[in-house]
């Protein structure tokens, strides 16, 4: 037995039962001695259409109990290697989202500062932004893997410029990017303007649009953004509305053909 | 025929068909002419616990497609002298709580300079501040009957003074309520503290709570509101958790025992 | 800003508020004066299986409210040219199929004699035929490009000739359509005769079967279609049942595999 | 063991198998030796708001698997005395509203012929005339006990004479109904006239609006029924709409306060 | 602020976030230490139709979240005088009932060796008779307030003495009970035999029908079982199904008219 | 018209009504003078995650009322040549998984004798080792296509050898599989270890993960395998989870990608 955490297994208790923690990994306060951790934003006030992501963390965490610590496919064996505990939720002010922002940075700092990989369940998009903020301090400007439905490149919404179409425009304002490492795939969709997934292509950024995904095998795709990205640090953004709404149909914000 | 604005009847559009107004009524831009009128809020960015009434008012125009003119218990003919119409949705700003509360105070100020009654379909509880704010302007300080499981009178929330929690308290701090003629009825639940509900006592509101209302007729409890209120304007606040979560499952906040 | 009609934007009203129409676009009485309307059709009486359909308009209506006027993928911009607005439902009899179809007719008469362009949101496939029939007698026999699970081309159904079944018999018999430029895509399942799909194909119709769209891409299946089609004039009706379950639980003639 | 038919226990088969008839009584053909017999409807064409009762025989079927042959408050033990089977649906015609209504009469006449006491499970509320058309060639007019949260007496809808709001203006012109023994048990919420209620009281009907219900003991209710029907045959309809929307969400027209 | 365990306020952590505890208590891994302790019992191997009860425990905790300390109705305010934690599931054999029942006798001893005093979180019915075997090696038989729809003193289910309907049987058999203290409230249904809740009543139990608590005040009987216990350890045992299912629909053995 | 069963019609009984068998097949209580017969097995006690597939068999059979008699794309015309009905369900002990695996053998020695093919509608996994056991004593080891999620084949779980995850090992000690002639399809997701799809592999079967059947035909995966069967008698076992969640998300036992 291995001395680092590893997922609850179904032949110690029901898969059913036992802590409602990601994978019924154990639970811990804080970063401390982790090499990666779990942390929940339970958040969805950035959101403009459908709301719900604020009940992302708990619903994610519950549905993980299935997942055991090998991956069948790829061979991944985290829990070999790693030291990963869920370290629960970071507390936003659902009543302010600029406030909320800055709650997020603060606690990713913490995080950082004790040399954790944080993974992070959302939570509305709009958290990219306080995330990438705090790694910038300790990381410096980052590669970027944005795997979404939309650019989230707004210069704002309804007037504001905290909101989750506009995380990446802010990020990009904040330095906190590398240019020449930004990918973003599966873009798709309607937009306000034929040129809005143009944007980050002016910035240097490479820019995937869904319909350059469909029938083809992604391994091309994959090799080009290793090369793209070599070693730098990377940031994988991960939005649940880049799967097709019949994979993912509780999104908030629907775009078909995924 | 009455000249007056009428619901769409089943007899001309099937049910399930014609505009998706409140009662299939015409829909106006704005309360001219009218004399009473329905508004939507579109709003739960103010919510502490389950969103969803950002949906609230597309839901309850798309439900009241049922609805005809006479209420065959009461007798209410409201359509018969009443010039009544849908004016759609107050555009709040779903990133910004404090902002919206100053816009939907601008749509009403607006709405009670033509003389209409509005008749709000919410939207989360925070709403009730702005417009009683926009009310005091125009008719001073009103009575209030509240129907809710929460009296809804927090100093704060989470350390906001804007949050669906605090409404009352803030209409109260503003001077917009006769608080002898303030009625608060079907509180219930459980509490941070024994004296939750006797903030407002102590302010000479009326406040019943819900085991009060149980097993027994409401009748003398609204003869003794109707002789509290006498002539002075009232202000209905309806929410929908003052019912057991088995008649309105949806709601966000849920108390049972209703 | 263009004076033509524009589907109501995220900046100017939240996405979950604004009028239930198609795209948020303005309600019209008629079509005068549009180059394309759309038209709700609110009918599930001539379903075989599952109903439903009848709420059909309004429930698109409220999911259109994403839609934003540029198509990213295609470059389609409809509303730079078009002038567009929701006509709202056509009043059938849903106690009496036969008489709904030819409400159907006569709604859809007016219609092409303003010389609108007809998007209707069904309701069951029935109402093809009806529409059908309006637009032979403007425009004559038209190609047809059908994607369907189901030919639709039943004798008749419990012994009706009016049902969702039966729509393109009933098209063909009173010559609605231009047999060689007739295309049905994406027929599959079971049936009660191993002919059933060959009935078209003896008409002279291009009747290609879902197996044949299986993992591989349909640019030369359009390629052909448009150019069997050529200048005729084209009426496009889409069966929701054509996509896979997976992408349409909620239709009512279930057929896995789309 | 009584030679009588019995619903299968759950100790013989689980309660989540074995067949899908009511209360999982066997099944025949026809009302041929049995005393009474329970028969379904699968309709929903006459309905004017929601669909869906189409699927209510096998439904209601489905939920009666936990039913137990004696009912433990009134001391019911029906299958101790009556021989009762399941004899399946009758084969309406989905397309066709009148003829479905003549179908319905011509099985019901069959039962009756077989002396068997029918239990119908719905099906929208259309189907109560032509059943009370084949009662009426057998037994002559009858007593009415209906339970509904609307009259069901319109003259027309959509100037349809036949439709799930008219059945019981229609079995009173045939002569179906003995005028001093019907009971309308339940009647509630809007109307298209204040008078909607006063067309059975007109001609002899007892008509107990759901208020006079609201609180208090039907003892007496059901004395003052049972001393009115005497022993004149009684014919039971009771719609589910008469609940409130908490306790059978499903219903197509629902009224709040049942 | 108390020593005493609180449960996490919505001040500090949205109510959507937080651990996912009984009302976000702290989770500890044994009862020691405690005055009472939440446990969960993921088990519904044990039911006789709808399975899901194993869900029961996280379900239950999750809704949970809403809870605040003090009763406003009652004045209860566990919290202030009693040490409380959520000592997570029983480790329950899902693939065999009889070995879990014993597992689970074993997991109470222990926490009654404690002194700590067991809130269940079910679970399946069967669970009782195990729990109450392990209270009667410890406190010796109890007192027990049974509020649930079926009496569940059956011989045996299919054959099988371990199963949801028979768990007063067994603990009765145990001599784990006090008969003259045994109150049964709220039986009601349909039954295998007259005489099914009469088995009770035969040993000395008070077995209290639902229909004898319709349209009345409990108070009164709540005395007499005061006053039947007296100052006896009782146990009280709550099936969810003794709600009517308006209340709480997702139970597995449905009975109307709770 | 053909003297062997056929599935009841849709013009004969509308596809919402009729018996609730197998594709409205008829009714019988054997499987004497079958040639196919379809069979129930309502069982979810051996599942370690999500309950409910005991539900299975009623549910499947209410899906299948819109099966044709004719498979469009293979022309695969079953009842024009076979003798097939449905024979309802097996009556497992539900309190107990092993003694529910002997009566599942033995109903499946009975139906094999009389030379029917029985088509299984689960029911959980566990099921497919005591019908090995019974097709063993009548047709001795047969070649298997286990079209699944998951490999199936552990020594035990939670320390029980009867589960949904053991049966094909303790169908292959029970010497009831032609080693060379199993293959497993469809295999993916995480597991206990990185080797745990090479146990049937180490025994001669042929495995086939998911990834290999991404993208590409299945085809001449088919032809290996009909090649690789020849003669022999086979087994089909196809687990619901093999189908990605998109497709069936009902599943108990959830994993993406399928």
């Amino acid at each position: 037995m291995s001395r680092l955490n590893q997922p609850l297994g179904g032949n110690e208790m029901p898969r059913f039962g036992g802590p409602a923690t990601m994978m019924r990994l154990p639970s811990l306060d804080t970063a401390e001695g982790l090499d990666a951790c779990i942390v929940g934003i339970p958040m969805d006030i950035g959101t403009s259409n459908r709301p719900g992501t604020r009940l992302g963390p708990r619903q994610i965490r519950d549905e993980s109990r299935m997942l055991r610590p090998y991956n069948m496919a790829t061979g991944a064996a985290p829990f070999d290697s790693l030291q990963v505990a869920d370290i629960g939720d970071v507390p936003i002010n659902t009543f302010d989202l600029k406030k909320s922002v800055d709650i997020i940075t603060a606690r990713y700092r913490e995080i950082l500062t004790f040399g954790a990989i944080p993974l992070t369940l959302g939570g509305d998009h709009t958290l990219t932004w306080p995330i990438l903020r705090a790694i910038r301090e300790v990381h410096g400007p980052v590669a970027l893997v944005q795997v979404d439905a939309h650019a989230d490149i707004n210069e704002h919404m309804f007037g504001e410029t905290v909101a989750h179409g506009c995380p990446f425009r802010r990020a990009w304002e904040d330095g906190c990017l590398l240019n020449d490492k930004v990918t973003q795939i599966g873009l798709r969709g309607t937009g306000y303007a034929p040129e809005d997934f143009d944007w980050g292509r002016d910035r240097g950024w490479t820019v995937i649009q869904a319909e350059a995904c469909w029938h083809r095998s992604l391994t091309p795709l994959m090799a080009d953004l290793r090369a793209r990205v070599g070693d730098a640090p990377v940031y994988l953004s991960f939005d649940i509305d880049s799967l097709d709404p019949a994979f993912a149909p509780g999104t908030g914000t629907v775009e078909p053909a995924g």
